[in-house]
């Protein structure tokens, strides 16, 4: 059917018109609730108060839900999230919620209400050890991004995926001025602590730094590894004890694989400041620095196990190489995604700092010496990362990184 | 209208019902011949012998002309032929045919007959000297490709511009086969010289430098820079003194900006080798010699100046960084086109020893020992390029290694 915005007085005559959530919510009094918390799209729970069966809606609007109607944004970016949740339900049932409706001409999708999950972020704001979690989220990347990537489908596959996406256009735009661009340089829409403007003026003037931030820029716009959920950080992940779910992939476009990664590792390494500096729990320090080793190491011994058992591809043809000089390859070729993570992650740290987008870990310290000095730091990781990511060797030289920073 | 292949007895009459075209031709008697030098498409002339204006007409079938219904390749081929001369002819008219009418339902594009012009590899086998060559198709490359990347458009229009291209897969495929893959591994399409075979066998086995296959191969796959014409080699230049025109580009699609420069320098470097080996006339191997490091030195000038002239773009923000440091920043840029450049030479070069399309330059050696000789210094030349290409700094570098290659 043809859009229309589904408002609180006619969502609920409107689902119950489709069978799969007739049927998942069967009779009942069925109640809808706004959820006030996205940002971009409006987002509601719809309840049976009979029997308790619930379920999440959500709908983009022609603009960013937050600012209003001033702020035009296609709502197509539903399209990529659908496409996206399709894509991983498919290949990782376990890590996204189930999907019972979607409809792009609608910008609406219908799905699983994660009840006893909590969004990460704020689990890592109160010190929750998930201790499945580095398990779970390299099996995510792993295969999210292998699956995806010219080391398993064959061309034509390959295209056809890209093109999928490839007109996610005004997300990525929104990556590239605020994640490589605008944090760096003097612009209206930067949020400056005004205990830092002055180290705010210094960044803005380092030059060597923002070469290499130009570098990363420039393969997140030209490189099309595999497909990305595009906006991996702690607030699009869904967790509890035994399950960890990965949500909100409007973000979603083929690019390079380490951004998903660096995504990861830069919101994961601000959690750890954040408690460096407020909770000064040494025990959810070392934790969190653990996972983050976990993370990649699991990730890089499970993405090359799923690359061994693939010997065609669009990239290789069994019989090309001999197994010995195979095996350099790979081994040069992870080392990239390495590096490439690496100056992801310090883009991603860095933009927080002054960027229009802080993180709750951070600038939610209410202790305005705290608060600056988490946030300094997390200039200094994130700087080191940028700068140094082409020399980085392991994920040991990224924690030695993290520790070095300390004050 | 829907697709019906043109035969030489409803040409006429399909072409006269066209205005543009009946407007050109205008009144008088029209002939129509084929050209038998396509091997993937039927082209025609049609003529008006009592004027004397010519056209040419060229219309894809489902499969591969050459070999015939038994090989079927997608039509579809001719859209991309068609967007991509739509590009160059709107941003370089000088460099491509004039385009009279064009039609992809039909996989049909009416052209300009360039009469007075030669393929340049016939040229160069007979030694004619192109004194204008390296201005024109520096030119041709530095404009084509910087007006398509992301260092001129914006996020939009380059997204848009890879989803005109990124469906043509088959012919991506053709190049990741018999570039990449199959001229370098025992396979029955290759076209081995008998007199080679025991070379043949030995580079089979020679695995370091099909790591290095592997890492072009896979950049050539992924790496989004610019629209590449996808087979500039001499045989798709149309020469004289004076000008100087790109011709079928169905290969074409947004790939890495070294690919057309290294497909050209390949070229340029087997006509070396052929007068080495056939004709040893000095003079005009010193010419080709100086014509491949004016072709890059000035394509290097000219990409940095259209460069300077906008300040803003996909990756750029007037403001973002200093002078200095995007200056180092292109710098660094330029030498990474350059490495590239060198690496897909070497591949392109090497493909032609042993696979299936060879060159008429060098095949078309009559004397079975110089043939044999100029092969294997094609296969020493091609390899060293691709073992070193990370390592080679300026054009100089590379023509010292084509001197280094001769015996």
């Amino acid at each position: 059917m043809s859009y229309k915005i589904l408002t609180s007085d006619i969502i609920v005559d409107y689902l119950l018109k489709i069978e799969s959530i007739k049927e998942y919510l069967e009779e009942g009094k069925i109640e809808v609730d706004e959820i006030g918390d996205g940002n971009l799209n409006f987002v509601y729970i719809v309840r049976n108060t009979t029997n308790q069966k619930s379920l999440i809606v959500k709908q983009a609007v022609p603009y960013l839900r937050i600012a209003g109607e001033g702020f035009p944004l296609s709502r197509k970016r539903m399209n990529y999230e659908i496409r996206a949740l399709d894509f991983y339900e498919k290949l990782l049932p376990n890590f996204v919620p189930k999907i019972y409706y979607a409809d792009e001409a609608m910008s609406l999708v219908v799905m699983e209400n994660l009840s006893t999950h909590i969004i990460m972020r704020k689990g890592l704001i109160s010190r929750t050890v998930y201790s499945n979690f580095s398990e779970h989220i390299s099996t995510f990347l792993a295969n999210s991004l292998f699956y995806s990537s010219s080391l398993y489908l064959d061309s034509t596959q390959k295209r056809k995926l890209i093109d999928r996406f490839n007109s996610n256009t005004e997300l990525c735009k929104l990556t590239e001025d605020f994640v490589f661009t605008l944090p760096f340089m003097e612009d209206e829409t930067n949020d400056i602590n005004p205990d830092l403007l002055v180290e705010a003026q210094q960044l803005f003037k380092e030059n060597e730094f923002k070469k290499n931030v130009l570098k990363l820029k420039y393969i997140f716009m030209t490189q099309t590894d595999a497909l990305l959920h595009g906006d991996l950080h702690t607030g699009s992940i869904m967790i509890n004890d035994d399950e960890t779910y990965v949500i909100d992939p409007e973000f979603a476009f083929v690019g390079a694989f380490g951004f998903d990664i660096g995504a990861l590792i830069a919101n994961m390494i601000n959690s750890y400041i954040s408690h460096f500096y407020r909770s000064e729990d040494e025990v959810y320090q070392a934790w969190i620095l653990e996972t983050i080793r976990e993370i990649y190491m699991q990730f890089e011994v499970k993405f090359l196990e799923l690359w061994s058992q693939y010997p065609n591809s669009a990239l290789l043809k069994e019989g090309f190489i001999a197994q010995k000089e195979l095996d350099e390859f790979k081994a040069e070729f992870m080392k990239n995604i390495f590096r490439q993570s690496v100056g992801f992650a310090g883009c991603k740290m860095a933009r927080r700092v002054f960027g229009i987008a802080g993180v709750e870990d951070i600038r939610g310290i209410e202790d305005k010496q705290k608060l600056k000095e988490a946030e300094l730091m997390a200039l200094r990781v994130g700087k080191d990362l940028i700068l140094n990511y082409e020399s980085m060797k392991n994920i040991d030289d990224l924690v030695g990184s993290i520790l070095s920073h300390k004050r």
